[in-house]
C-alpha cells in the first residue's frame, strides 16, 4: 500500500499572500488545524496549524507567509512510499496530518491520523470465527464440531481452565482479532495456539484414517 | 484493554475564567489543539478546540465560558470502556482527541489519535519470521528446513510463481505482519496460507514416521 492510496484527497491550500484572519475562518469551517501552503504551481512552500493561527491573530500578521512554518521544516511524504511510512512519521512525531507530494514537490493529499486509525483498526476488528471458518476450510473434511473440540481441548491445557466445545464456540463468535491477541498475550502466542488446534484436529483425522 | 490503559495522562486542563490568550499561548506551548475545561472538582464542563480559541481571539472574546463547547456536546469516554471504543470513536467522527472520564466525571487523561496509530501499528510490525518461528516451536520435531520446503510449495500452488524454498525464506525475513497480509489479500488468506503450510509439514512427518 502506497501513501497516495492512504491520502485524503479532500484538503484546502492556502497562498502566501492569504489573511491570516480569512484563513483562520475557513480552518474553523473545514475543521481543520492544518494546512499546506503552496504556490502557483500548488509546490509546497509552507505549513500552517492553528497554533500559527492563534499566535498570528494574537500578534496582529495579516498575512500567511509571516507566519508560516518554511519548507525547509515540514516533514512530507512521497506519494508511491509505503504508507508504512506515514503511519511511522504520525506515531513518532504526534503529527494529525502529512502532507503527500508529487515528483513535482506539489501537494496532492494528506494523510490524517484519524484515516489511519480507521484503516489500521479494520484488521482488529476481523471476526476470530472468520479466521476459524479459514481453517476449516483449508482443511478439508474436518468439521466445525471437530474443530470446536480441539480448541476447547487446547484452551484448557493452555490457561489451565476447563471450557467446553460450545462456550469456546460462544467465545469466539463474540470475539474479534484485536481482542483475540489482547487475551492470548500476542499474536505469536494466538497463532501458536491456532497452529496447536490444527495440529490436534490433523492428528485425530489421521488417527480415525487408522482405525 | 480499557480506555484507561490507552489514555495520556499528560494534559493540560481549563478552567472556565482562564483567559482566551492566555490559554491560546499555553495551547501553542504544549502543542494540543483540544483541551478540556473543568470545575474546581475536575469534572468536564467544557471543551476548547483551536477553533474556538481562533474565533474568540477575532471576535475579542475574553474568558474560556465564552467560547467552550458546553458538556452536552462533548463526547467522551469512560475509563473501564473498551480501548476499542476511543478507536472507533476517533476514526468515526475523526476526533484528534477523546476525553476519559471516571464515575465522577472527571477528567483523568486523553486518547488520542497519535497515540493510538502506535498502538495498533505494532502489530502490524510484527516480523512474519517470528510467526513461522512460533509455528516451528508448536510442531516439535519439524526443522526450519521442513517449514521453508513447504511454504515454498504452498505458495507456488496459490499464486502459481516458482519460488525456491531460500528465497521463500528471504522473502519472510524481511516482510511484516502488515506487508504479508497486504500481499496475501487479507488476514483469512494469510492464515489459511499459513495452515495450509502445516497441514502439508504435518502431512510429510506422518508420511516419514510410516517410511
Amino acid at each position: 500500500m502506497k501513501a497516495k492510496e492512504l491520502m485524503d484527497k479532500d484538503f484546502v491550500y492556502l497562498s502566501c499572500e492569504d489573511s491570516v484572519v480569512e484563513v483562520s475562518k475557513v480552518m474553523e469551517e473545514i475543521r481543520r488545524f492544518t494546512c499546506p501552503v503552496v504556490n502557483d504551481n500548488k509546490q509546497l512552500v509552507g505549513w500552517i496549524t492553528s497554533f500559527d493561527i492563534t499566535r498570528g491573530l494574537r500578534e496582529g500578521n495579516e498575512k500567511i507567509n509571516e507566519i508560516m512554518s518554511s519548507y525547509e521544516d515540514i516533514i512530507t511524504i512521497h506519494e508511491d512510499a509505503p504508507a508504512r511510512l506515514a503511519v511511522v512519521l504520525t506515531a513518532n512525531n504526534k503529527f494529525v496530518t502529512v502532507p503527500v507530494i508529487n515528483d513535482d514537490n506539489q501537494v496532492i493529499g494528506m494523510v490524517r491520523a484519524c484515516d489511519i486509525v480507521e484503516l489500521l483498526s479494520e484488521l482488529y476488528d476481523i471476526k476470530v470465527s472468520k479466521l476459524y471458518k479459514a481453517m476449516q476450510n483449508q482443511l478439508k473434511g474436518v468439521t466445525w464440531e471437530e474443530l470446536m473440540d480441539a480448541s476447547a481441548l487446547v484452551s484448557q491445557k493452555t490457561t489451565g481452565i476447563k471450557i467446553s466445545p460450545e462456550d469456546y464456540e460462544a467465545n469466539i463468535m463474540n470475539a474479534t482479532f484485536g481482542e483475540a491477541i489482547w487475551a492470548t498475550g500476542g499474536l505469536e502466542k494466538f497463532f501458536a495456539g491456532l497452529i496447536s488446534v490444527g495440529e490436534l484436529v490433523i492428528a485425530r483425522r489421521v488417527g480415525k484414517a487408522r482405525k
